[in-house]
């Protein structure tokens, strides 16, 4: 138990008002294969749950293979390519995830060394890949451009020496963007206008640091400027913060393009051609969420830019856009098996149901993290019980270790149950830690009735490779 | 990037006032060892952070040995001996930490059946070892009883029956504790007297149900009830949490001992002889923290238990105490490199300076988690900048990255530069995720002048070989 740890006072979010509700699998929750069969069991891909459980043991993360290549398809669909969509690996990394979104067409994302490394040992095709990181070692950057990576992403002064240097040295030019901070910070529902310049991340529009930024790369022998790149907000409903932030980046586009800075040569500007507006699409983590309408964003985006690239008198750049949990996120669930079940009076006349399973904030850190809300459901089979206020925790000797803080579930939920949370694929297994020496479940593709381990459970021999002993 | 990312909004603390404080290394922050050479570099152990950067990379966690056997030492003579002093293996667990502290005689805390299969991985002797865990599997409790543990903390009236089965499959007879709320909460400086009895762990005091398990397990075959347990919070400044749990439960206590219950035989009660009172104790994370006195507590709450247990005219039961961030806390700190150095506007006239380095959440979630704060110095030199407003940021894809995040740190430091953060001996590489693909630093340990790998770095060759692809 750590320090400071207060327990998430959300408010009761009435996912289920009936047990009818709660017996139900929310369609735009799970992946889209799920459903119940005619005994009430839950199936993922023609599996059913109990033999995935059966076979793979609890905890269990479970993906949806033709869900995760239908939410690629759809999305390189509205945005006119999936070169223009990047999945952004850090929502989710294997090497067959990288494989999945290559056979789809999609770009790539890697924000890290180590996301490089894995992405190229998937054979992931460099020249689809952009890299990102507000810190990138020296040989991160060589290892990039010595890959022939697409584009890096510029986030820094000292980047621009580095990645110069990196090319120069390796006769190369390395086509780059240069991150921007447009001053706007989209919060799910809501967008600030002027905020959230006080982050570590890119250069600033308003101060003209990101002019500046630009300028430079434009005189730097060794890159080639090809555009800018702004990332909004995460897990955002409305689309309005992608807009203004998009027409924000145009005005700088427009002078770069125009030359109207005054600086560089119409050689260097020639290449300008992308406009990268970042990630960010909101997923449905419950029933009452409903995910972003990529299809209305995008043709929205597009039009956008191409109105306002028209009205600087400009080409319009492509667009490109960086969605990770949009993609990976519904894909997949986690099971779990129920070990106890315990009523706590938190007051004289009102009790809390606590249901805990074999897992817990090793495998989904993100209620405890960011107070996030998850789904719940009876996997196994259909209640027949009454619905009361319950928490579901996992097996970690900490209080905060809490996955659904408040909720209506049915007391009939025992020992031995399957639980299933959906929405797990996103920045869970990527977050998932060994703390309590509670080791790392493992990933299950399902797919056409069948399953297969696409990463395997880890074990104690695993720590102790690790281990001088 | 994830949703509801809001950056900490802690008030600016002033660690250093001056930059002569700022070039201190606070001796009650930092592993005893620790100092600065002549020429200003800090030194662990004999060990120059630069040469052990050298050796062993960035980032990475340096542990001294001296520092954690002391620790043991003082906490086993305030306590009365060794076997009291449970050192609690979830604030840091390694095989070659468990030989150290059954080298210092002391007994051990597991809560996770990975966590007790390293500790017996370790040689660690079974019979000082109590088991915790608010859901333990069936596996885990057989493998407990088997391997011959001391005690296993019941933790709900499922256990009670599921221990008794395994102890009696295997001709045994299980040594238990029951764990009780005591209604108590200690949160640093204060303590609440009747609250936090909504959490997953143990069973009320209040309601009766912790009387209830009692006496189920003094009439269950197969269980020896050798007495209660509690564990009021973490990172706790002031005793008097502590005591006043200690006062509820020896009125339990007390009726359990003399048959006031009416239930059980006087052979059962007969073994009754332990009261946990777990951990909590706090540590100096910030120059301006003072870690709990270990020895004022002990004499305090041994006294008042004594005085107690004779108020209700029965014998004194021996004082259990687990902990993990007061024995391996401060004996430990990460060394990181300095990446880049971005100077941020946060208003018109206000400037934050972001320093990257080569780690983040990843090595460190408190931060993002608990809003915990850290202190932060220059290791490879002396400063001679000036104080400005500072934040120390980790490399990965999110605004969340935060190390430290408001300090006043010197001007002077630059790419290359060594920051160390100490204290960061618990929850901080345990808790450790592969998030981006920032693979797991190592854990050095630097004794009389040399250093040696205890837990190595992973390689993406770690993460490529948990995959089927």
């Amino acid at each position: 138990m750590d320090p400071n740890v207060h327990l998430p006072q959300v408010p009761l979010r009435k996912r289920t008002e009936t047990l009818e509700d709660f017996n139900k699998i929310p369609a735009h929750v799970f992946p889209a294969s799920a459903g119940r069969a005619e005994d009430g069991e839950l199936v993922i891909a023609g599996n059913r749950v109990t033999e995935l459980a059966e076979r793979h043991g609890t905890a269990v993360f479970v993906m949806d293979e033709a869900d995760f290549r239908a939410r690629c398809r759809r999305l390189a669909a509205a945005f006119g390519g999936g070169e223009r969509v990047h999945y952004a690996s850090k929502a989710f990394l294997s090497r067959t995830v990288c494989r999945w979104a290559a056979e789809e067409g999609l770009a790539l994302d890697v924000a890290s060394h180590g996301e490089l490394s894995v992405a190229l040992a998937a054979g992931f095709p460099a020249e689809r890949i952009t890299v990102h990181g507000n810190n990138k070692s020296p040989e991160f950057i060589a290892a990039a451009v010595e890959a022939g990576v697409e584009l890096i992403v510029i986030d820094s002064l000292e980047e621009i020496g580095r990645v110069a240097e990196a090319a120069r040295s390796q006769g190369r030019v390395q086509d780059v963007l240069v991150r921007v901070k447009p001053g706007v910070h989209a919060d799910t529902h809501e967008f600030i206008a002027t905020s959230h310049e006080d982050q570590k991340f890119g250069f600033s529009l308003a101060s003209g640091s990101a002019e500046n930024a630009c300028l430079t790369c434009l005189s730097t022998e060794g890159l080639r400027l090809r555009g800018l790149h702004c990332h909004v907000g995460s897990q955002v409903f409305e689309a309005d913060g992608f807009a203004l932030a998009a027409d924000r980046l145009l005005g700088l586009w427009a002078r770069l393009v125009s030359g109207g800075d005054g600086d560089g040569s119409d050689a260097d500007r020639a290449a300008l051609d992308i406009l990268d507006l970042g990630g960010g699409y909101g997923i449905a983590y419950t029933p009452d969420q409903e995910a972003l309408d990529v299809e209305e964003v995008a043709g929205d985006l597009l039009s956008r830019v191409a109105a306002k690239a028209e009205s600087y008198g400009v080409d319009a750049p492509v667009v490109n856009v960086e969605p990770g949990r949009a993609v990976v996120g519904p894909s997949a669930v986690t099971v779990y098996r129920v070990g106890t079940v315990k009523d706590v009076h938190t007051s004289d006349d009102t009790v809390r149901r606590y249901i805990s399973v074999d897992g817990g904030m090793s495998d989904n850190i993100r209620p405890a993290l960011y107070q996030a809300e998850y789904d719940c459901r009876l996997a196994n089979r259909l209640s027949t019980g009454d619905l009361v206020p319950t928490r579901v925790v996992g097996s970690h000797c900490e209080s905060g270790d809490i996955l659904v803080n408040d909720a209506l579930m049915p007391d009939d939920i025992v020992p031995g149950d399957l639980l299933v949370i959906p929405a797990t694929g996103a920045y869970c297994y990527m977050m998932s830690s060994r703390y309590n020496m509670m080791l790392r479940p493992p990933v299950v593709v399902a797919a056409d009735g069948t399953s297969r381990v696409m990463i395997r459970r880890e074990t104690v021999e695993d720590v102790l490779a690790l281990e001088n002993f």
